[in-house]
């Protein structure tokens, strides 16, 4: 399994991915599932993958070594694109390519080819945007009514995202409710989980504000997890008994 | 969809069940999922049940009017059950064999044979149980150490119960606690609506001590939501903001 969850507010965005893969509970590793193609003033990209490990190694090589455009035979790669909604357009596109290469075998090997991608950033002159790319190679935007988009095991961890997170949340705060959306879903599935990698993006920057990677045992997220904790079984305390009679 | 969950803790039995069944968005109704068959002193036995409706209300009616025992000859219903146990067993039964009768023409047509069922509740001389009964007609029981038992739309509400049900909660709690549960998984998927149906059941009292059915614009209801929703949105005020920096 994997979660991911891509936030996107008026001051900017975060994408935080969890990294570990599993071919069945007996072959479990690590593999970085939040990958930044960055070049300051120019662009600033973030993709998080979900899905079959093959088939997203595979896209983001082809994001890297590009694809022979039809229309004037250039090769096109995620650097070249002149926009956002081009880049979510070129990841679908690498999508579909590798789905053509390895579809068809995936699926007679009872594999599925199943991904599904959160697409982030922006490209100067453009403005700040988040997709998500389903594994057709089509995808929706992140708007102001509904500011997150999760891929992945998405419910243990929604429920906080729909109560907390606003458009006009602020993004240090935003960053916090993603984390706390990971700890809720890496506490109910074992196939999600440590270390966490996570990306902030100021609007207009057009280029990383914060790149880190959150280890085991570090403090912080340590604190957060109990804190969360304490504070849902303080939350139910302090609601009246049903007040029910037999 | 449908959500029912059942607790049991040191005090005693809850179980709470939604009531909503739709066939697609444009066909929704209202059918009582909670099923209680009941003499106090003899036995106190519910039933919530998930999955195709005409396969649920076919095994409620087959516990009614009985199977003719393959021993004996006699005809057995839920009523002439001796224990918890072989109640459990009946209801697999019951399922297996709606199953031989209708499972072949429901596959063949792409309607699934889908139905899980949580049994709970006390036959005089015996211990106050719980069982989740799965389509093949086995069956799990709830212990000291996972004191809970979920089917249908399940992940929204397990974080709440995770971290604060154990066998030694009192029975109210648990009661509001699997209130929360509930309202958790309305707020996130609109296939699991009110009215909730609800019964608590004392240790060896063989009888039930509530059975109540929570109704749109309930004021305790409305209030615990709306807690519950307030708490969540305090609880991450009050944890501080990452520390990290670019």
């Amino acid at each position: 399994m994997t979660y991911c969850v891509g936030i996107l507010v008026r001051e900017g965005l975060v994408m935080i991915a969890d990294t570990r893969t599993n071919a069945g509970l007996d072959n479990i590793a690590t593999y970085r599932k939040l990958h930044v193609f960055e070049k300051p003033g120019d662009r600033v990209i973030s993709l998080a993958t979900a899905g079959n490990l093959a088939v997203t190694q595979a896209v983001i090589s082809i994001l890297q070594e590009g694809i022979r455009s039809e229309e004037d035979g250039k090769v096109e790669t995620i650097w070249t694109q002149p926009s956002m909604f081009r880049a979510a357009q070129f990841v679908g596109r690498a999508i579909r390519e590798v789905f053509r290469i390895d579809g068809p075998a995936l699926e007679q090997s009872a594999a599925s080819f199943d991904v599904t991608m959160l697409l982030g950033g922006q490209v100067a002159g453009g403005r700040l945007r988040l997709f998500m790319v389903y594994r057709a190679g089509n995808f929706i935007e992140a708007t102001e009514d509904t500011p997150y988009l999760q891929i992945g095991e998405h419910k243990y961890g929604k429920p906080i995202l729909d109560r907390a997170i606003k458009f006009d949340t602020i993004l240090e705060d935003a960053l916090k409710i993603g984390l706390i959306s990971m700890d809720s879903t890496m506490r109910s599935n074992l196939g999600v989980g440590m270390p966490i990698d996570l990306i902030t993006v100021r609007r207009n920057a057009v280029a990383h504000d914060l790149l880190h990677r959150v280890e085991p045992g570090e403090p912080y997220f340590h604190d957060l997890r109990e804190r969360w904790s304490a504070a849902l079984r303080q939350a139910h305390q302090n609601i009246p008994r049903p007040p029910y009679v037999g």
